[in-house]
């Protein structure tokens, strides 16, 4: 089970110069194989279907743990997709190639990729054998980390920017830690590859204000009172760093979402949407808040 | 953000008589266009891409909490194929027409359907109105219902009954929230087709003792503090009972996951599983545990 | 078993200013989740699938019926497409996010949507249960009536608005007819959820000559002799304007397809299509034509 | 635009022995690569998108009107599928790995193939160039009589032998009159590749009737008016038989549908279908029927 | 088992001006359902599928022999599409509909369409009916034809236009042989129809140096030893030209492949290349080389 | 470009007691995510878009060369199929799940997985940059191991055993080569992780003639006079046995395919086999074999 919290990990910017060709870009990290839908649904599956779990107890703890932060970040895409796409008149639209966020969707973010292609439970791999999954773990967010690069290098946009200069930092935080794993049961130190794609994470001007508040070497435990096992993982030097890696007993206090205003025009929340706010009031007045 | 819990909704059974047959059917409650993953994934787009929440925020607030119980839904329909799965041997399962549940997943489940099919994002429907969005949500908890009662005739194991009692009571408060969401923006009584499909849910001995607990006419709040508002919406007498519905400011207790030992022959955790285990008690012992 | 009728449901501009983003906008009507094909294919297999219908025959009429009709708009849509393509040079074409039509139709309609994914039978419902199918039928047309808005507002060319102006039209209709179903059967009353979504079909210029016809509260038979129990459930008030339903016994007159000339940079219908004439010419001459 | 005629085109046995496995090959023949979908879509495209009519109006004659043949074979595929799973029971189908016949359609057919693959619009050719797509038809009959015959051996079911039987020679009718369109406008025999594949239709015991009624040799016109000059193609002499090819000015007369009793177990049309049946009659009794 | 050859079989020009709208037309050559992946797994598939060697081995060495021609055929349209994305800037492809080029590959071939559609299984047709097949083989290389004249008409690159001069004189091989197999085997004269598409290769000018080269009239024996018989079947004059086919003993002595500088933006093959290269320098001195 | 070799790379034993379960196991092998058309394609895909060779000449060698190899991998699983599909019966082959093998296929391989679904170039990564293709490609193979382990243990079939024996000996090459690749570039020993899974391979029976045989240290040069600077990199001690890798100058004397014979119940390669081996006779003698 899960309890959210309507707060995001990061602070985004409001709405400002709408760009959709940039948010069919983010598209990719939502829904692409090496998108955040594939990071939350691998390791979610992997934890559903962890075996032995009472014998692995410290493995177990790590692949859960963080399969509940990367839910945070399927959130924080979807708002960034939003805020870009708020303020695109759909009669200015016939050109986009990504039409779909105007005919289908009602300018908000999609399950597919920056093509369009729906994300599919085929980019789940959960084997059973926990070496085998870790190391499909450390190889995928190696893959979704040249993702958020390139994301980052494509698109200006603000909201852009300050998602993937915070997804670079805390997806470099998961890296690290199924290549602890590995190395913890293997012996094998892959961190050696670190960083990988090889661009120093402090080289990007939006990832500094996160390293510089630790957040490269710290795993919040996404739980009240769980996983805490992780711990005996989750630990020993930052390979590129050498600060010490900590698993700390808290989750970040979030930021509330950045404003999605109303979009008439695709009926989003409707053609009229002072009706349905109309009613909302009435509602919540006779419940009353 | 979320706070994962790790218990599960509904207590099932351990581990007793095998039965891929049966593991493969219940897929279609997981990865089946109306399977548990959609449900989670429609509502939980939906949330993420709610414009004008301040202006509709009962509305918000209902679609964003039952997304949250949805991901607990998930959980379920993957702990009860892992315990139908437990068990089989990898020798006698030549015959299993669902195959990659040895030679791909490690015994557990899978994003797909009953043919093996994977989800797709395809399934969500998010279209931003959310008019257009509750009718589509009345109708995917509909067929939802439909699927679970058929899974519920062909599966006879203890932990398929288990399951889909539970989950057609939880199914049917969420068929209602949405109706009497759509009753209350645009005065249609669509409540009046329960149920649908038409057998009563109380007809079902695993469904019973979880309407004797009432679950059938409450809304847990599967947040900290958030969702309130859901309380504007999700109100006045059940359609087919009479009772009112209520809102409830808390989340179930939760029971433990059902045992999953070791299936060695597809190497889950490991080929020699207490390997794994004695890494891992050194692990928990070094860090304290 | 059909007979075709080589003329289409509403009057067709010629092809004037070729408008090839527009074309890929309309093929979201086409072969998307909500096109033309999708209404097509559910109530087809619905009908084909319908078990007893000795016993339930009004409704396997309606449904049969409208599957009838459903045909002559992938014709319009198909229509569409072509006209608007007719005069885009491959050439220039080079920037087109659609290249599929050229490079692999012959500037003509694709089974496939506005991205260019395939139509898929996974988009048809037909589950057996009447409630569930016509529940799904309803909400079908919402999401139809919404793509047709969109595409309405996306494209300014003629030939799109004068196919949106009256597929929303006869989607209307279907729209309330599935409601009405589901009235007579469940007693609930989805029709004051009309219009969905909230726009008045009368303020949109294309559609007013159809609504002045009266087709807004028209059923067509599409059969010589057959499904005229549809007669006992489209009937009663118009939800929107009061007026009377009728099924009526016969179809329209139609109208000739728009010229679609031949288009040699894609060898359609050859390379040299005057060849293709003088053959055709012979052809006919000798057969007496 | 089309008239359906509520009438199947071959005569179908009544329900008799279930036969579950029979029912998932004969899917083969709805949503296979080969099979009716695609060739009734492929034609129909075809026609839609035809440019240059005018001048070449046989040749759209012929494909437009063997495409409206082509929805009745779809009709015959479903009607047998629905047979052949009448009185399998749910409880009885575990086993079956066609799941989705009881867990997501009702007994019925769906527009997939045999291992549950839905059928896509990517199995569509309409190039545009009337040589290509002729050859494409071509291919396409072979490819589809393969499958026929390899499902006739495969079942021995009486409503698929039926159908196979049927289907072989219409479709054989199809592939000599793509063949000799080909031949009228290039000057290539393919028709000395004839049967193909090799097996002479005649050797099959259920297609004899129909061979001996000249249906071999027989091309209908599914039109009340058009599609006349189909006949400046289709003649000369049947490839096999040496009888002289011909276009009637008619359609068959047809059969009732076989009977498809309700199957409450999987609640079609409901889970207790006596209580549409006494709405339908009401509802019947007051239109005047 | 094959043995590779580091040589393209024919020169492409080196990069010029880049082409990213082009490289994204030259996909469907690539993963299109006609592009070069469907014509060689087409054959290999035929080849290993291939019952009854013994008895039709010159029909098996003319297949399995076409089939390693085209291995070099992906080849060449991979190193255009890499010449083509050369030297596009990821800051500027933001506009270009196929992202993935830049997001997800490393400015390279995607095995992919025109669309970013991902090439399927589902396009290999290996019925095991030889005549089935060679029909099949004859309309696929008619379908690559197609799509080759329209690529090399919206495309004006030079790396466009040598690689779809060369490969239309080289399908046009392989149409020639299926053309002539088919005739051989059932005494069809398709070769009648050709050229199809209707136009003539010596019509285009990158076509021409092959043809006077003779390419047009040739198949090489892609093998050291085997595929000899194929001699017995590709022989008799050239449908067009009347020229004598001819199978040689030997293969292309080939070019080299055009310079592939790297591509830093993307991380190809490094963020720093020269790292790599001092690596890779290291290591080849360390071999002696 | 290639040459074939119309030989084997291991001894596979002929037809004997039919095994379509198996087959349809082994299909895994051939068209699932770890299957050898997705070692084939990755390696291919990457080395076509491998950039600046010049700069890193060994690391293109070696995924060239490996990339050759797994074309034989791809011929070996298909001859299994191939083997074990010989003699069903298709009338017996109603009750089997993977119909297709003979509705569709001639009794041979598909480019499918074990469930039938079609191989797609989705599971092709090739992002350009060499640390992460590297890094996948260990993680391809590392799945694949695990495959082919599930494939062993699923299937006691000769041909099955055969082929995952040396698939297996063979596969731990290539893990090695990449893991070798990867420790040389960045330091990294994942070799420590070996075996993964964790199953020695000398502990399998099939395996151990070919480790007698050396070839789980040797990597062949399939190739007549290219790649040979991948000894710069597969050198060094063997992670499990310490024995020196090497890579030779030759490549596998190899082995005939083992007999196909007809197969006339699904028309392979005809109905009537004997005609076309007449005809293949005739052809054979006019050409002078």
């Amino acid at each position: 089970m899960i309890l959210r919290i309507d707060r995001l990990g990061v602070e985004l910017p409001p709405p400002s110069t709408p760009d959709p060709a940039g948010a069919a870009a983010v598209q990719e990290l939502m829904g692409g194989k090496f998108g955040e839908m594939s990071t939350l649904m691998n390791y979610t599956f992997q934890s559903f279907n962890f075996r032995y779990r009472q014998g692995a107890r410290p493995f177990y703890d790590l692949i859960a743990n963080i399969a509940a932060e990367e839910y945070g970040h399927i959130e924080l895409v979807a708002a960034t997709i939003n805020t870009m796409l708020t303020g695109v008149k759909i009669d200015d639209a016939k050109d986009e190639p990504y039409k779909q966020h105007f005919l289908f969707g009602g300018k908000g973010a999609l399950p597919a990729d920056s093509h369009g292609k729906p994300w599919t439970g085929d980019y789940v791999h959960s084997s059973g054998d926990l070496v085998e999954d870790l190391t499909h773990n450390y190889f995928l967010e190696t893959g979704a980390r040249s993702g958020k690069l390139r994301v980052y290098e494509m698109c200006d946009h603000p909201a852009a920017r300050a998602l993937t200069g915070y997804l670079l930092v805390r997806g470099g935080v998961h890296q690290v830690a199924y290549a602890r794993a590995l190395e913890l049961i293997t012996g094998s130190d892959i961190t050696k590859a670190f960083p990988a794609p090889r661009i120093p994470t402090d080289k990007i001007p939006e990832c500094r204000p996160h390293l510089e508040a630790g957040l490269h070497r710290t795993l919040y435990r996404f739980t009240l009172e769980d996983y805490e096992q992780a711990k005996a993982v989750f630990k020993g030097p930052h390979p590129e760093t050498g600060e010490e890696l900590a698993v700390v007993d808290e989750y970040p206090e979030g930021f509330p979402w950045p404003e999605a205003p109303p979009e008439p025009d695709v009926f989003a929340p409707d053609y009229a949407p002072d009706e349905i706010a109309e009613i909302a009031a009435r509602l919540a007045k006779e419940a009353g808040f």
